[in-house]
């Protein structure tokens, strides 16, 4: 640090503000804030919320809780100290994703690398639309773009980041738009026929919200049957190609999905490509979830067919842990089709008598204006670690899901939906008074009642956090999802004990 | 800090990789790795990167940048030395968004207890859709919506933060849309008469984009005439409404703009209201960059008027120095129409047999699934300065705007393209070999020249960064713009001063 900040450092008490009468506009006052505030995300974030003796969450019903924060915003400021006892319980009161026991949702853990990127990111402060102010990020965004789809298969492409996996789905679906009938952009869907898409039953719901926003219109996304296991059957996206020309609609993209939501389906690439490829529709696939298999030589068979794909959504915020947001939409076009699809042509940021080759501007290629540096934590993560040691953390989380589905075998109560392909896994646990009423009229109503329960106690308690839900006609069961490389088998062992602790007295207690 | 933390820091030296063998998986580990970046941060981004006698860039050619970077990804991973050599130069070849000389974006400077927010935000890397995983920040963003709401002047009505003001604007189309014809949600366009939008012809692009991306169609944005001075003239809206009228197209939304792109003009609200009454239009208003006067008591007549709309886009990520992105989206609607017209009903996600009041779910409101938390920010600085704080702000920034422009009128060469409504300060350098030749043929196109050779020059000395760009028939000119607090009247001197230095030798060099 440099002599002056230390010494600012060093004069300061820490409890009073700013003593220099412009209150809070001294660069001093502020690192010096910063640098306290950064030792306390230290401490409560990143020691405490990772340590497997802490809670996951510090739960409060919102009245509570709102009560707890005294979040108003006044005429007046805040003392130093204030603000840092305000940074204090945002921590505390905040779940704590980056803890071995938060199984919640599709991102979960730290990666210390990536963090330094997003601390970086966010101290730099700049937009990924022109070179001019994001010389090195727009480098690094390309050369990110270009290894992903390497890994993807795609010698050539295109690419951007985007702001969640749901936006780079409705990029595929307005760019498969704009390739059936450019007039779109210009003139409205009025200027052509009704369109119809396709996804699986157990696709993101994003595709629907895609639909809807873009003006298409939920009727026009035909949902797609699904086996068994979650994967779409090919023989019904045929039959649901012809449905909707029966109907008189136009169909021009196929959604699949590697890695659905829920249970962690891929959907048959190859054959649904050969459909693709013999009705002239834009294959897109939603691998926001299960695209980071393509790290793994052992589980990459997952995705076979990918490099037969249009376009791709991949979130590397999902199972790489760069970090919310990281989502790239990936092309394997190569005529600009991004760039004319969404561009233009702002005078005042794109000026085409730039000093620079203005094809280094990225801003054209997107719906949004200003445009969130996310690549720089994926990009440092990666240096850190190496393809290597990315493809190791894919792998070990595989197995610890295998662990996992072979100690629930041997205990009783726990019910898979299905032989997992990925890292979720579904299950419901049958407390012991319900074991062997399969027969009882009442026995769906009374199972659909545990997992609820259950995560009530379990957040009441802050033990852990792992989400369940129904699906179709099955009743809420757990999706326990593995995702962070810091857990370990004894996480495992400890999910499926805290499981039992928390329902075995269940249906009695209902 | 923990004692463990603090002796793992003081027994490490620094400059070897991590000792346990499993590579970056160690948290100790990772937090030194983490605090040794943020000390690079903090001397590189915040104490260089503000300081005036350092450079705001550091220019460099793509293909030289490149190779000073070494962005390629590979097998194996790197050192700590390494990594942190890293963040040091990607530190240095980034442009000093922070720097008081950076004038070349309606973003510039930085708030550190905004910053302190970002790196808790980042640290807590949680989504905002639910609050199971978002407690705190579900309830801040609803205290910080209503307080925003309550200064536009609705005392009820609804809101979200956005990725992008771009984003605001679709979401504003796409719900004055479903108000008009709600069966676009399900049966799309064509279930509808073809639609007509009305915007200045100075509003922002997105608007367009948004039109093209919802499925619209650009030739159904009718592009409203504008004053001199860039303000919409509510009679030719009158007009381009009849127009789409005649044209057999169904008006649908009027979007005013609060503080246009390049000149930062103000709509008339009012007038344009009466017209959105009496045709029964959707009345929104882009208020990404304007927006901020609403803290100012001296300025807010500016939007005179404003809560006479139906929603609103305000970036504070832009004049309140937020950090990106931070932009709302408000609606004075109270009957749920943004839930309405973007949910899904995700059961994985929105249970409805969840242990609290599931209303707090803010994911159906959204049309992205996992949603950055971007309300911390503005909160902690909020607390920081107060609400008067912000609005010394803001009028300080007018004030050296108004300073700026009575130092331009003293000084030969600076010709203002209109008096400043705002502190978008727009002027043409006229090079001494150019003064008193305005009649020559020659002139525009000499005049539009100098411009791009100045920035030219600026950018590869780095003393400072402002754009420019051409409007309609006006040829390039400079577009100052003023925002951050942290800039003073020397600072103003020095940017005439330079301008004059880069382009004095101009017409002749070229």
């Amino acid at each position: 640090l440099s002599a002056k900040i230390i010494s600012k450092l060093e004069s300061m008490n820490g409890v009073n503000g700013p003593q220099n009468g412009q209150p809070h506009l001294d660069h001093a006052d502020g690192q010096y804030f910063l640098t306290e505030a950064y030792k306390v995300i230290l401490e409560e974030v990143l020691c405490k919320g990772t340590d497997v003796k802490e809670k996951v969450c510090d739960w409060h019903d919102p009245e509570e809780l709102s009560a707890l924060l005294d979040l108003e915003l006044r005429e007046g400021g805040e003392s130093h100290h204030q603000l840092l006892q305000r940074v204090r319980d945002v921590a505390k009161y905040s779940v704590k994703t980056n803890h071995p026991r938060f199984f919640n949702q599709l991102f979960a853990g730290v990666d210390y690398h990536s963090l330094a990127g997003r601390f970086l990111t966010e101290a730099l402060n700049t937009s990924q639309y022109t070179y001019e102010v994001a010389p090195v990020f727009v480098l690094m965004e390309n050369v990110m773009l270009t290894k992903l789809r390497s890994m993807v298969g795609w010698p050539q492409g295109d690419g951007i980041f985007c702001p969640g996996g749901s936006v780079s789905n409705m990029y595929a679906m307005n760019v498969a738009r704009y390739r059936a009938y450019p007039q779109v952009k210009v003139q409205g869907l009025w200027a052509v026929p009704r369109l119809a898409a396709f996804t699986s039953q157990e696709s993101h719901y994003s595709l629907c919200k895609a639909a809807s926003f873009l003006g298409i219109g939920l009727d026009n996304v035909f949902m797609v049957k699904v086996n068994e296991r979650g994967c779409m059957i090919p023989e019904d996206l045929d039959e649901k190609i012809e449905l909707a020309r029966s109907q008189g609609a136009v169909p021009f993209l196929v959604s699949a999905t590697s890695g659905t939501t829920i249970q962690g389906a891929f959907d048959p690439l190859d054959r649904i490509a050969d459909i693709c490829d013999k009705n002239k529709l834009w294959m897109h696939v939603d691998a926001a979830w299960g695209g980071s298999v393509l790290f793994s030589k052992k589980h990459k068979h997952l995705m076979k067919g990918i490099e037969r794909a249009d376009s791709l959504a991949w979130n590397p915020h999902k199972m790489l842990l760069a970090g919310l947001q990281c989502c790239v939409f990936l092309l394997k076009d190569n005529t600009d089709l991004l760039k004319q699809c969404h561009c233009a042509n702002a005078t005042y940021l794109f000026q085409q008598d730039k000093f620079y080759d203005m094809r280094m501007d990225t801003g054209d290629k997107s719906v949004q204006c200003g445009r969130k540096v996310d690549c720089l934590k994926l990009w440092l993560m990666w240096k850190a670690v190496g393809t290597e040691g990315l493809a190791e953390r894919v792998d070990k989380v595989f197995k610890l899901a295998r662990y996992l589905v072979r100690e629930m075998s041997k205990r009783e109560g726990f019910q898979l939906v299905n032989e997992p392909q990925f890292v979720n896994v579904c299950f419901w646990y049958i407390p012991p008074s319900l074991r062997g009423k399969e027969g009882n009229n009442d026995y769906q109503e009374k199972l659909s009642k545990v997992a609820p329960v259950i995560k009530e106690r379990m957040m009441r308690k802050g033990s852990m956090m792992v989400g369940y839900q129904p699906l179709r006609e099955k009743v809420n069961f757990f999706r326990m999802v593995i995702i962070s490389p810091h857990i370990s088998q004894e996480d495992m062992d400890f999910f499926l004990d805290e499981i039992e602790r928390l329902g075995k007295d269940l249906y009695n207690a209902l």
